[in-house]
């Protein structure tokens, strides 16, 4: 029965191809809509080559060292893990940056025909990741039998994830922030103006940010609670059940992918809700009609709907706080009248509270998965980790409207770029305003099922390494978690002052080109800034400034472990999990907030734009930038890949450690 | 032998007396002077009276309370401790309110003149608390001889903790804000002006946050720190030892506060930290003799000093972090000139990289301890207790250190209305100069004591509660440790939310005053602000909006406790010690970084005072005005007050707890 994951995950892979098909062939528009297009393309392809470039090198040498110290056959696993990610990631982003354009030019006859271009533009990114997951997982365990073999696809999954998530968050940010403190701040232009030099390199940082790099994420949780499911399946006999309900949502998913579409006078932000709720309820009962046909127990069931309907609750909590209609934006806005310091710590005060009713969803869920399955005879961890799988059953559907995202928020910005008319451009952020609220709710769902997520991997962790339990009170337990909480925020740190040093050489860069180019500022008729500099510049810096902070995150992981051996690791885990989640909420919920503090008032409340609540609520959302779209997400790849190390090397933190060592 | 406590505790109270007498013996200058300071005390005994009256009411139905349902003993000996710490806090904010005139008026003579009084008006509000603390402790221990009972008084002082840092900590950033913004900022006057209506209120800010709040919140420290090693040591028969350290601590601090001086060209910030670690050598040397003696095990020797020395290099990083001539905050100065956004990011960023030396320190320390108690043939969790205790037995010397701070910064403000020459004031400006770096230290001190007497709390509460540890794999710890993490951010933004509340609502009254009343904002003889007014409303906000956060925290504990019972508020509490410190850490180490990129920026660098990045590095100070002085310190008392309602309730969860009512 397992054979249906690879099956789903073609019919999956199929229909994507038969989207971008439809994607690719619309009419792309105007030679000066293909010129800016292509200029996007360009700077997407040359990060992509680059990251792949350094990358290659990383994944080789931890190969290398996967095959001589663990296993031989972990190497060529985890190089496979690598691409199938890298592959999902690149067929994504090429179809976006076909669609944004096309959406674009959709846009001149009304919403109803761009609307299903930008939708499936991200569909085809969602049903990859999906598809190409779970093929590799089952290339991987059809030849090899074994769940810990999969952990090695999952870990090289893992490191494209990293890369992905943190170096694209760099360079998008980096780029947004260079755009908008010289060109809207400074030189006063609007938003996506082609004169601003640094506007390309925006565009293509939506591109390999917030797709390829959201893709990446997802394709990493969605692969790490699959191995951990079947790891502590293994223990019962039932390892094969996390692949057949993972088969079951990508199906699930691609009903939900076809069947989302937007009437003539549609709200095209009801739509994508519409779609995760039919996706859901879809998956809801076909996983109920696969239980009671195969036997299995109930009690499974039952925790994979716990994980799934608290996902989808602790999105919808994400939305409450980040919302632009609700009091904790409204509230930051109204703050900004009393300037900028006060905005900040009014939104950043929101952002804590947030966590709570997420961290409370995230631990309730995992209780109630827990008892449910106890109550069914069935291992309570096992439960837990089912939930995880659950939360992510629906991933393709997930990906796909948080895709459409960038997309739309790129074909907006052609459009202007363009100079196509008022109404067209209308019809553009209409679109785009619908991604921002389904791409809040994607980050809460992303932190949540990271969270069950590490959470089964700890228990994975815990089963491959034959420990009882990891106790609190145990000294090595807690000097474990101490240092555990530390990583994450170091990571964000360096993450983030990685953003502001390459956003002081963008900001350089920027106002150079304007002094030094004559009539760069005017607009005059065939004057061009110095677009490529820029994307080189975003580009160089966030491969640059990527590097330490993820390899620091794996060289602590490994010196806990073999520093203090599996206790103090388990611990060190519990820790970065607790603290990861912590930040990784905070940062997405008051970047989303402080952007929509800043929304509100130019929609004219508090003086509208260009007063003085509007100038401070800019700096807010120039604070948040980095918070929700480079550390905050990063934490959630950050924290599967410290559990992945910790599982694949734990055989070697049991031969070795310097605390057992001593301890004779 | 555990008679030298109540003993020591005495020699305290009475050097600290002898240092009363001599500080109101010292000539408090011209009428003027009298007049300003006679205005601070005012504000600052109107606000101690609302803040007593408030919590009488607080304390009389938690005494009733406990009476009832726990034991009848319970409820006097709650209320004795915050009457004990009350005392201390009133005793020590008097003889600041006195010293801060006379140190103005002595900085006439000169800084060898001027820093005896500050300094021993500090050394005052030191020995008080340790004397009060001890004192207390050994009374109740001497009639009851139960350390359970003695929690109870450790419970009561931190009820009075929590209002008195928490309220004392809205109430001085309400005003700081309100004093600045207007001020500074919009009318353009220098800080400390007495044409500004918040100047005095500012003024009793920094009495009644920084002086009577730290002493209360490490009265709070100090106090659960001994009680959590009595209690363990009671399984082992040695419950008396801690009795003993104390006492030798307090010793060391009354011998290292007599000790300290400055010369005639001497430097008071080197003054401070010599007395600072001449306190710690004699303490070791002391305790050494001790345990020699008294044929203690050299193991809980070895622990204690461990505790002691890690709490000294917690500090030494946290000066690192925060001081203004290392890199951290001279970068994130030159992130200014960037604009304010990046100043943020920048010294956000340090603030989250500056927890990982401290919680490593703390983490280390606990294993250290552990293993050379068990290394010594004694408990391992004793051993941490101990540690606790090693790093709060200088407690009184480091309260002198810091209660130095405000009186030495309301010196200069009194200096600077008073119209005193430059030179005065330049002599008072060197003497606050150095209370910064000492009050840096001291956080970080406070932050490091925190987590060694929370964890020691934690073990006293599972062997109150009979359980063998709490292993982070079970459901109940698990959900625990979600719903514990969540608790302190929820805290520190409803505080901080209070400060941007009230800070609103004075400066709604700061500009209707230099609106209305004519000739003030010119400076027209015989024109006087309605000082009272802002000083009513500082203190009538901060009481206000201080309960919700403070009720919310202990109804959530006890939630947990009676829905989860034991084990999941053992989770709760461990979940809360983690977040509890990031955020302390993090919010006082980036308030204290930004407060300082913006004097660095003062002192000439980046363009200087008014210059673009000088505006920048403001709003950073701003919003690290409330990380570091209400939100931050304010999250020690909150874990303290937790683990201890999780203590003292305990026997009830144990009976009563939905979780085993529905599992039968």
């Amino acid at each position: 029965m397992w054979l249906l994951a690879p099956v789903s995950a073609v019919i999956s892979i199929a229909v994507g191809t038969l989207l971008y098909v439809y994607v690719s062939k619309q009419d792309p528009g105007t030679e000066k809509m293909k010129d800016i297009a292509s200029a996007i393309k360009e700077g997407a392809d040359a990060f992509l080559k680059r990251e792949f470039t350094i990358l290659a090198y990383f994944v080789a040498v931890m190969a290398v060292a996967l095959s001589i110290f663990i296993d031989p056959v972990m190497g060529p696993t985890y190089v496979f893990g690598a691409i199938c990610s890298g592959l999902a990631g690149f067929f994504g982003m090429s179809v976006a940056l076909k669609a944004n354009v096309r959406t674009a030019n959709a846009s001149k006859k009304g919403l109803n025909s761009a609307f299903p271009i930008a939708f499936r533009g991200g569909a085809v990114m969602g049903l990859s990741v999906v598809g190409m997951a779970l093929l590799g997982i089952s290339v991987v365990y059809g030849i090899t039998r074994n769940p810990e073999v999969v952990l090695g696809y999952s870990f090289g999954a893992s490191a494209m994830a990293l890369f992905a998530k943190a170096g694209g968050g760099i360079y998008t940010k980096t780029a947004d922030i260079g755009a908008d403190l010289v060109g809207k701040v400074e030189m006063d232009i609007p938003e996506d103006d082609p004169r601003n030099p640094a506007v390309i390199a925006d565009n293509v940082g939506d591109n390999v940010g917030d797709v390829a790099g959201m893709g990446a994420d997802l394709f990493d949780s969605y692969v790490a609670s699959i191995v951990a499911g079947m790891i502590l399946g293994r223990e019962l006999g039932i390892e094969q059940v996390p692949l057949v309900f993972a088969g079951l949502g990508v199906l699930a998913s691609v009903v939900g992918v076809v069947v989302v579409r937007v009437g003539k006078k549609g709200n095209p932000g009801k739509a994508l809700n519409w779609g995760t709720y039919f996706t859901c309820i879809f998956f809801t009962i076909l996983t109920f009609i696969a239980t009671y046909l195969l036997k299995f127990n109930m009690g499974i069931w039952i925790s994979t709907v716990v994980g799934l309907f608290a996902g989808v609750i602790i999105g919808i909590t994400t939305d409450y706080y980040t919302s632009i209609d609700r009091p904790p934006a409204i509230k930051t806005a109204e703050a900004s009248q009393t300037g900028a310091a006060i905005n900040i710590i009014t939104g950043f005060s929101y952002g804590l509270i947030s966590m709570f009713p997420a961290l409370l969803g995230i631990g309730l869920a995992s209780a109630a998965a827990y008892f449910a399955a106890e109550a069914f005879g069935i291992s309570g961890v096992y439960g837990v980790s089912m939930a995880a799988i659950g939360m992510l059953s629906i991933v393709g559907m997930i990906v796909a409207g948080d895709a459409y995202g960038p997309i739309s928020d790129n074909a907006k910005g052609i459009a202007e770029q363009a100079g196509l008319p008022e109404e067209v451009i209308d019809v553009a952020d209409r679109l785009d305003a619908a991604g921002n609220t389904s791409k809040a709710i994607t980050k809460g769902f992303a932190i949540g099922a990271a969270g069950l997520t590490v959470i089964s991997l700890l228990a994975a962790f815990q089963v491959l390494t034959n420990r009882m339990g990891f106790d609190l009170m145990r000294p090595e337990v807690l000097t474990g978690i101490f240092v555990g909480i530390s990583v994450p925020p170091l990571f964000s740190a360096l993450v983030m002052l990685g953003v502001s040093r390459n956003a002081f050489r963008m900001i350089e860069e920027v106002r150079r080109q304007f002094k030094e180019i004559p009539g760069l500022k005017e607009g005059k008729e065939g004057v061009k800034p110095d677009y490529a500099r820029c994307v080189d510049i975003a580009t160089t810096g966030a491969l640059k400034e990527l590097l330490p902070a993820s390899v620091i995150s794996i060289i602590i992981t490994l010196a806990v472990g073999f520093i203090g051996g599996i206790d103090a690791l388990g611990g060190f885990l519990g820790g970065s999990i607790m603290s990861g989640l912590i930040f990784a909420l905070l940062m997405a919920n008051a970047g989303g907030l402080w952007d929509n503090a800043k929304k509100y008032i130019e929609a004219g409340a508090y003086g509208g734009k260009g007063s003085d609540a509007h100038k401070a609520a800019v700096i807010g959302d120039t604070v948040g930038d980095p918070f929700k779209d480079t550390a905050g997400p990063s934490l959630n790849t950050l924290i599967t890949v410290m559990s992945l190390v910790a599982s694949v090397f734990a055989v070697l933190f049991v031969k070795y450690n310097l605390l057992a060592l001593l301890s004779g």
